[in-house]
């Protein structure tokens, strides 16, 4: 034991696979071993329904090849939700933890910096970690099943005639599953069409945005909103970490545009004939969840390509570090942006709000951007081998932006889809399992788990300068 | 005059950005306004026309909205073909002396090394770069146009009779335009359907394949080739610079992938039915001439979704630095796989040949990779709202993939198309010459043209590490 352990010390990458192989092969079996778990003994989960079920669960995306509310009982929804809680409290004590562990090579100024950054005690304790955490995921989840269980029960007709659901208990089943799933980013949603029945709610749409929003900006993030609440306003802002700046900023940004081009480029689209305030709801629905939550009230399948595409790059970007989200993150989009600019008006240094980013987190987020932006590209162009390899461009054009967003959806942990995931062959589905643990154990993660630890550095050599660009 | 002068030298950028502006509106001024280019008086050459056309020539990309052959005469063939030549010259002067120019600011041993590796002479002297620039161009492309004139006056009854000429001087015009566009790696072509009419003959394929494979190494590593032809042969790849083999063996293994891949996954799409000899002509053709050069024979719309992917990410790579190719070029490619390889390893240096690559190679990679693919999917954008924002998905669905192609082809400076080019509209032909121009000049030169020279260092802050990834 003292030797696995110094090994997860040396590369944490380790323990976060680890983490998600457990919970993955034990929701495999589960789902598939134990009877119960479908809805019906005709129509069993396969073994690779069930791996495909457990990792979409375990991983928080979302993305399906059975109905969760058809194909599962409620002892096979309850094990997908413990799996999706499992997988989200899971992913921000573990990806905290190994930021702080990453921050023990360097420097002791560094690794109180990293730590405050992180709520994560002095010395970035695993026991205070989950401890903040698990508070933190109880007060939401308890706050939006409250909200929601409420609604449900004094709408419980209207829904009820829409066949939505047929009993009380029912109706708080999903008031629960939806705020688990909302918080933990997941997407799993007890209906067929995702949130489509609710889209003209205000107060569903408003919980699970509130919900979608908190969970994926990250637990440092809100940590730190935690500890400024006793300041006094004017101060408040000024008395956040960078990281929480950035991260808030970005995550505006981003919901505005997302809002601004789904109100404009689907006016004629899918929100052609809505009133105006449902067009609002649709909009800013899709903006909150399309990061990475992966509910939907439209059919994603009927947007233009202009905004699919649009959402593939908010896919890509999607949430904070240390949270329920996926994507190669806001704040590495914002710091790549930010170098950038920098350049541009001439300076070598990165500053903002008084600090200098660190060149270490430079390089770490273009590092993490390049490496997503590879695994997608290889990973698309096996699926459009696999699945369309024998298909001219002139018949079965349609399927490469489906094929391409399937790919973005599941390295992001989004869980969108524009209809492909059933229709895929098994290797393909096995390319989709394994897109979805590396989103979610993201990709530094992911190759820092597979390479080899730091060796002795080689010699060096006369230096070359190989022209580029 | 003196502060014209200085003002180029430190921002070398803008010299390139300004050879091409002259080229470009010199030549858009003599098809727009000279009415002999014209085919015929009843179809003039519009502005917007004569500018894309312009910008496609001078560019060496080779997209068109006008048939070269039957849109314009004699006179504005030999003037594209002119913008051509200035084109593809030009670029590999310039860009070989503004690499020079950049590499002032490093040290005495860092000048030395990037002056050998250009083969620039000791001090980077323009006149000796251009010289031999024009060298190899004279010697490759009078090599080609003597063997094509050969050829076409030796099968000229059998093309006559497919209509792909009708006078032997004509034949021997095809010879010169042909050569030259393939060794500037433009793809312009004297037939609508490129060298579609060729895709047989091995004497065309092989002879528009080496020009364009020479032209798209790049000066330095042809020049230095060159100077090792005198070493016996075991000592001739010792001899030569890391630049050299990273782009001699980065080419190799790209086009053996694309051959390969065409091969088996067109094997039931366009090269169905074909003799087994022409498959291989066809594939190894399309592997040459999809990464820059643009000449196709076979139709690139036809191909299958996987097919145009692959298309595409080699269009993005594209060939050589300080060659007549595109993209963001080989050794960029190269250098950031082996920065990835030697981090999975576990080293924090990157040594090939006995050779340490310097970190500001590696930065300037990335940073060409990254910019690109940001310019790509800004214009993506662009176009998709303004070609398909009003139509779903579901109808419009196979215009993605064409845009995509589209976008990439531009900004490549590669030329194919599957058939979208003369269906834009006029805004999106504007967006369409902005990326063959940026193509041109590179995303970093582009960058550089247009940022602030460097500035006085401004203060250094406490650092802050934003979590990322
Ligand atoms: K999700
Ligand atoms: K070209």
């Amino acid at each position: 034991m003292p030797q696995f352990a110094s090994s997860v010390n040396q590369y944490p990458g380790r323990a976060s696979l680890i983490w998600y192989a457990i919970l993955i092969v034990t929701g495999t079996a589960a789902l598939y071993l134990w009877p119960a778990c479908a809805a019906s003994p005709e129509a069993p989960i396969s073994l690779l329904d069930a791996l495909f079920t457990s990792t979409s669960a375990a991983c928080v995306t979302g993305l399906g090849v059975r109905s969760t509310v058809h194909d599962f009982s409620y002892t096979g929804q309850a094990v997908i939700l413990a799996l999706i809680q499992l997988g989200g409290v899971g992913i921000m004590t573990v990806t905290t933890f190994i930021v702080v562990q990453f921050s023990r090579t360097g420097n002791l100024r560094q690794r109180k910096v990293i730590a405050d950054t992180l709520g994560a005690g002095e010395g970035g304790d695993l026991r205070v970690i989950l401890r903040n955490v698990l508070m933190m995921t109880l007060f939401f989840e308890t706050a939006g099943f409250m909200i929601l269980a409420a609604y449900n029960q004094i709408n419980y007709a209207h829904y009820a005639d829409a066949g939505v659901w047929s009993s009380h208990g029912e109706a708080t089943w999903h008031a629960l599953f939806h705020s688990i799933s909302a918080f933990c980013n997941a997407g799993f949603a007890l209906h067929d069409r995702s949130l489509i029945p609710f889209a003209e709610s205000f107060v569903v749409n408003a919980t699970i945005a509130v919900l979608v929003i908190v969970g994926g900006l990250g637990f440092p993030v809100v940590n730190d909103l935690w500890k400024s609440r006793k300041r006094p306003a004017p101060d408040r802002w000024g008395s956040l970490q960078l990281h929480s700046k950035i991260m808030l900023i970005g995550t505006g940004v981003l919901l505005v545009l997302g809002f601004a081009s789904f109100l404009t480029l689907e006016s004629d689209g899918v929100l052609k004939g809505d009133p105006a305030l449902l067009k609002v709801f649709k909009a800013a629905f899709h903006s909150v969840t399309c990061r990475t939550a992966g509910f939907n009230t439209v059919e994603t399948g009927d947007l233009t390509n202009a905004m699919l595409f649009i959402s593939i790059l908010l896919m890509m970007i999607g949430g904070g570090p240390c949270s329920t989200a996926g994507g190669f993150k806001v704040s590495t989009a914002a710091i790549i942006c930010l170098r950038a600019w920098s350049t541009f008006q001439g300076y070598a240094r990165v500053n903002l709000y008084r600090r200098t980013i660190s060149p270490r987190s430079i390089e770490r987020a273009v590092a993490t951007a390049m490496l997503f932006m590879a695994i997608a590209a290889i990973a698309l162009t096996a699926l459009l081998v696999i699945e369309q390899s024998t298909i001219s461009h002139n018949s079965g054009q349609g399927k490469f932006i489906d094929t391409f967003f399937e790919v973005i959806s599941a390295l992001g942990t989004v869980g969108l889809s524009t209809g492909l995931t059933t229709s895929l062959s098994s290797p393909s589905r096995v390319i989709i399992i394994v897109l979805m643990l590396m989103g979610r154990l993201g990709p530094i993660t992911t190759f820092a788990a597979l390479a080899h630890g730091e060796r002795n550095e080689r010699v060096e050599y006369p230096t070359a300068e190989p022209i580029v660009g």
